[in-house]
């Protein structure tokens, strides 16, 4: 294998190559799965040029090829796995925002780049990039795209592919696929691109891509409110969208068990209004017309809904820090989690309307199977994305907990499946969700995934392991 | 082939298979080439299953298969073509709308229905399916996803594509594959249903879709007005994003040549305002928020415009029958172009920025190609879709033009290939644009295309010598 490694040397030029122990050992996972397989190197390509030359070297050597992006992954997708060692690509290099048309709403984005900072650049071209989510400041464009993020904004702008107007990627064999036309229509043959978006790197390396921007927002409005059950929530979504119609970009659930969890952990916020109530839901909507009054309309929703007894409690945001406070709450729920050990994680969708039923059937689920443990469904209600994440017993046994992990996990994701629902809404299937697919697509959906693997990348050496397990 | 027509018989009862001259004679083609080769017959299933079962037998006879939905086709998409008698699928009696969900804002609807019918059952349960184009009367929801329709809404909506939550489709030798989950998230592997959209019924056979619902638009504005060239559409188009924000549902250029054929040619309507303009911009904005004031916002739009001698002249619509009536006006440029004999039409688009230079660099070459010709370049300046249509020289030799006209349509989509274009923004490639296609991907595009046509439909019975001639 050295001679691929002196090969990659001179395709990356001085420092292109990692392979010193010491220098690759934070590059062998994500979040969920940090300690990968072994490793030749890490490639560090600068250009789409020089990806394709690696590409070339490893399906000579027949060496397996593992993109990575900011590491910020929940599912192992970015996890090298294996007997034989593979590269690693890391796209930290090649990062630029290579234009911006304010005229057709469009910026071209090299996959290394961090999400944060392309909508940094689009903000201060008076455009918004529709794509949010808790890891924006360290995952890259590549890895959103490789994985189909989703976020807080979906409702509104859609998932990762949704901002999508073209792409450019390099195949297993190091063919360049160049469709970088920035066109709102196009339908000029198969839509190659979607091959390879929420495909985590297992049919190609995504190199860049043209993504749409929208006007900037100017007006914004931000709510807070308390409510007794899941279905109330479900009834004020209703009535939200009704008065605020396609503006409403975030409505999230926030569950009492996380809220406190957060309170406990954190210490940095409190409550947001009293009396504290079971439910906390956020609302947030704004407008790139400042000729939409948000403020008004948030207000006859809000009238509404406690005039009504639906909403018991509630606060606005009468400002941009109280905004961010509110904010804090919900994204300090997800933080204490990631640090509470052995807290189970979940990545469900269910449609909309069986959100009510699927928290009510999975905590039943989850108090047969280890008693004591605490739910945590919070997320995303306006996209039917509901985390349920499971805190071990206050007082219990953590290892006890530990071993009944795999079986609370599975009995929250067969409730989903059961009711027309997925196990991987956003963080895609990676390693830990290869085998919930299989319980989740049929023998048809199966096949034909296999059958596109086997089309893009006969020889398997993309991402080896990833989604199927052949 | 006889065994055959007795086997579908079998399989679809009485009058589920046409196969007499008189009754098949409207079935083999569409607006754009009309006489398709020879076929065994026409198959009219009224489920899935009973689909199924039909590709099962054809694939047997190895005998090809055309999926045909309203036949308002404008590439000869759906028309049959090639030495070997194929059987022709009508989705006619697959037309059920199955369900509509109000809270999760998705309709499930099968492939046969047209789309007018399921924007009306949309409208009537207060949601909007975001597609519409001149051919909603007819065409069906399947021929719109097949060809991944367009339309006027595009800016707003996206395209039918992106209408699509789930998908229930029959591949080649008749295996089911059903994934009308009514998902916003489901990164559960490969997003199959991303294959057969847009694909021309090429890769497999779409049965019925689940399609995301908006909340129903509560105020609409609507605007006529004239400028002097397409670069002032392109500074009014800004102007209107900046105060209208994502309300902006239309934003429709017509050119004075298109105006005065029409005018001409249908003699029901007449000017929109004095004094005449060299081009003529239909703006609408629409919000399901009674919250949005469209009319202060569009006000603030014209009286700038007009202020800054953007805007020469223009009207707003002051009631329904108003906005029909400007509506009208566009609508009849396309019906006159589709009743003007020998009259070129084109379905290019550039980027945004681009369009100006596109019309004028066209306008030029076809003066040299077929002088005396008259350009018609107009439709959807908000997506960059500007069809770039021709009318015969008004008093010149109607044969000659005829000859002219491959040369001339040729042009038209160079220059538009060379401002990064395509020449198939909307209506798909079918048997017209097959050439155009291989000018305008490159040979990795195309092997990649042809790569999926292998996996998906290795006897190459669906829909054969369509987008790719193989």
């Amino acid at each position: 294998m050295s001679g691929l490694n002196a090969a990659l040397r001179h395709i990356l030029g001085a420092g292109g190559l990692l392979d010193a122990p010491g220098d690759i050992a934070g590059y062998r996972g994500d979040l969920a799965c940090p300690e990968g397989s072994d490793i030749l190197g890490v490639v560090r390509p600068r250009t789409t040029a020089e990806l394709a030359e690696i590409a070339k070297a490893c399906m000579a050597a027949q060496v397996a090829m593992v993109a990575r992006g900011g590491g910020t992954g929940l599912a192992g997708g970015a996890t090298p796995v294996g007997d034989a060692p593979c590269v690693l690509i890391s796209f930290e290099r090649m990062h630029r925002i290579r234009s911006i048309d304010t005229v057709g709403n469009v910026m071209i984005v090299e996959a290394g780049c961090p999400l944060q900072q392309a909508q940094a650049a689009a903000a201060e071209a008076g455009r918004l990039l529709g794509l949010d989510h808790g890891g924006a400041g360290s995952s890259q464009i590549g890895g959103n795209l490789a994985t189909n993020a989703g976020g807080n904004n979906v409702l509104r702008y859609g998932m990762a592919r949704e901002q999508v107007l073209g792409l450019e990627a390099v195949l297993a064999d190091g063919t360049l696929l160049s469709q970088l036309q920035p066109l709102r229509k196009n339908n000029s043959g198969y839509d190659l691109k979607q091959l390879f978006i929420g495909a985590e790197g297992t049919l190609g390396l995504i190199t860049a891509a043209a993504l749409r921007l929208r006007p900037a927002p100017v007006r914004r409005t931000t709510a807070c409110v308390g409510l007794s059950t899941p279905e109330a929530a479900l009834a004020l979504l209703a009535r939200a969208q009704s008065l605020l119609g396609e503006a409403i970009s975030a409505f999230e659930l926030l569950p009492r068990a996380g809220l406190d969890l957060h309170f406990r952990h954190v210490g940095e916020c409190g409550e947001p209004f009293e009396p504290s109530t079971p439910w906390v839901v956020l609302i947030e909507a704004d407008s790139a017309s400042r000729h939409f009054d948000l403020d008004a309309a948030i207000s006859e929703v809000l009238e509404g809904a406690i005039g009504d007894g639906l909403v018991l409690a509630g606060t606005l945001a009468a400002s941009e820090a109280q905004r961010q406070a509110l904010w804090r709450i919900r994204e300090g729920i997800a933080v204490a989690m990631i640090e509470t050990p052995g807290a189970l994680k979940s990545d469900t969708s269910v449609p909309i309307a069986a959100i009510p039923a699927f928290i009510a059937q999975a905590a039943e689920a989850v108090a047969r199977v280890a008693p004591g443990a605490v739910p945590v469904p919070f997320g995303h209600v306006g996209d039917g994305n509901i985390h349920f994440n499971v805190l071990p017993p206050p007082k219990g046994d953590l290892a006890d907990f530990r071993r009944r992990a795999p079986a609370v996990a599975r009995v929250i994701e067969d409730i989903s499946i059961a009711l027309g629902g997925a196990v991987s809404a956003e963080h895609g299937i990676g390693l830990l969700k290869r085998d919930a697919l299989r319980r989740m697509r049929s023998t048809a959906e199966l096949d034909l995934m296999r059958a596109l693997k086997r089309s893009l990348d006969p020889s398997g050496l993309l991402n080896p392991g990833k989604i199927l397990e052949v």
